[in-house]
């Protein structure tokens, strides 16, 4: 068995103990957390909730961290802290700081012998994976992301910091148009307005002024002011009601051409549609956790990421089982 | 520059003569072929034209050899000889004899102490490579292939083989009922007649009994007598022009639950439409034959297939700028 800890117990660390619960070669043995221990409580009994502070002293207890922190000021500090002493997994999302996370995390993994996986879940993670071979098997040509539908965390909350919003949920969603022009292989060139429209359901205080609630969130710079975005105020329940999950998706398409003379077509497409963002995004982690701690067994160190690992080192099936069931 | 050899120039060799040709990091140094030599012309002036029986002299010339025979007699015999002497990768594409081919040709590398790919194109290939991250990330699910709208070659050689028929094309084609309840997550036990659709298009001799030659199609075992199966009879010229090309496609769908109690849905899929599908499977085996000749240098040896290979070792692009670019 693999003896998993997660670090952080939101959404996506509630998520992540249930692709070790449904993993049959896994087996969750503490959750550190920063909150007060007593006040969290696991679904898996046999766990402790242990406080961050003290994760150094369970190193040989422990086989792999999964870090559940967020992007913008968690992992970048505690995963290169965590792969001074332990294997770890993490879902740093944002791209342009990806080379120095990185760089950071490798130095701290080598020293200690350890195996690092950054950037996995779906992007980056299994969307990169798809990326990547599109490109290798067609250079020639060129790929497109689009997300949604789905809710996007950041956007939400950006609204819900508007004066007079109770809570707020937002959808991106992809403009069809757009996919289609994409899937018949003409290359386009689209602006961000083309790709992507926003969709925001509010619940707003009573008497709170509703136009200027709209008009801050349409003109909102960078998250909203650039996109075709519609804003649909409703009540409190409602937005529990019809909107209190955590879908995602999106899918990468690329087109390209092979030949001498570059005259033959080909379209790739991967897709994903999910109900709940963090508990996909949690099963990759663990997919990946498998991974790291095979590295480490076989002798290797620093940091990795999803191109880095030959995929049959994620399932929990044989090299034969694989080759006679999914080859 | 990675010095690739072909061994055999039908379709397939011709697409990874092409692929070969816009690979940057790669060049073309010689055809092997068992026809006369000096019938062969290649699209490559700077490469040769050499008898199949001399391969092994040229050891030190070449350091990859992409093997473009055929699966049923020709791959199970030659890949195993060519990985005595070399880097080695096929397509070998008969399922239920790969765990076979995989054990001889490993023993025969790992002899050599040389890399043997096997087993990437399509599907075997990208789509098994999909499979298999489908089933890592969603472990409880179901997954479903469905190939077409293309042209089955082995279908098509079966009712030429019919006495009166001149020539033939048959497509596969996908029910979209059927993939449409896939993609639901409804996940469907699907006969073999619910999944997929057989269009032929048939030229027959002047005078030929069409009742008879429609008949033997549609009753031919294992080929055509379990499906639905449309047969057109359509002049040679026409064939050639309307039907004249080698397109192939298809999509894998893999759907899946999350959670503790399983209650969270998920729907992954992959798909691929090709307008040839043996340069699609050429540019396939050339990015294996820079992974073959990667793993080599790294001091590896034996047989691999798809799963068995990081995917960074597959593009010309370095660790850098794939972090920077793709992920």
């Amino acid at each position: 068995m693999i003896r998993v800890g997660i670090c952080g117990y939101g959404n996506l660390g509630k998520g992540v103990e249930a692709a070790v619960h449904n993993s049959p070669d896994m087996e969750l043995v503490a959750v550190f957390t920063r909150r007060l221990p007593a006040s969290v409580t696991l679904k898996t009994k046999s766990a402790r909730v242990l406080p961050f502070d003290s994760i150094a002293e369970y190193k040989n207890a422990i086989d792999v961290i999964i870090n559940c922190g967020g992007s913008a000021s968690d992992l970048p500090l505690t995963t290169p802290l965590i792969a001074g002493s332990f294997n770890v997994v993490d879902s740093f999302d944002t791209h342009a700081r990806i080379p120095e996370h990185f760089a950071n995390v490798d130095a701290k993994a080598k020293q200690s012998g350890k195996i690092a996986v950054i950037s996995v879940g779906w992007d980056p993670g299994l969307f990169s994976l798809n990326r990547l071979y599109m490109n290798a098997v067609l250079p020639a040509g060129k790929d497109y992301t689009f997300w949604g539908r789905g809710i996007s965390q950041g956007h939400s909350d950006a609204i819900r910091r508007i004066d007079g919003v109770i809570d707020a949920r937002q959808y991106t969603v992809p403009v069809e148009n757009a996919v289609r022009s994409v899937r018949n292989g003409g290359q386009p060139e689209l602006s961000v307005r083309e790709t992507h429209t926003r969709e925001c359901y509010v619940a707003a205080e009573d008497g709170a002024d509703k136009e200027r609630i709209e008009n801050e969130i349409r003109t909102m710079p960078y998250y909203f002011a650039d996109y075709d975005t519609t804003v649909t105020f409703i009540s409190l329940d409602e937005l529990r009601k019809d909107h209190g999950g955590i879908p995602h998706g999106g899918r990468v398409i690329r087109t390209g051409r092979t030949g001498f003379d570059l005259d033959k077509k080909h379209t790739i497409e991967y897709s994903l549609q999910s109900e709940s963002n963090p508990e996909f995004t949690g099963s990759v982690l663990t997919a990946f956790a498998r991974a790291a701690y095979r590295l480490e067994k076989n002798g290797d160190k620093g940091c990795k990421t999803a191109f880095d690992i030959a995929p049959a080192l994620l399932t929990a099936q044989d090299g034969g089982y694989i080759r006679a069931h999914l080859l």
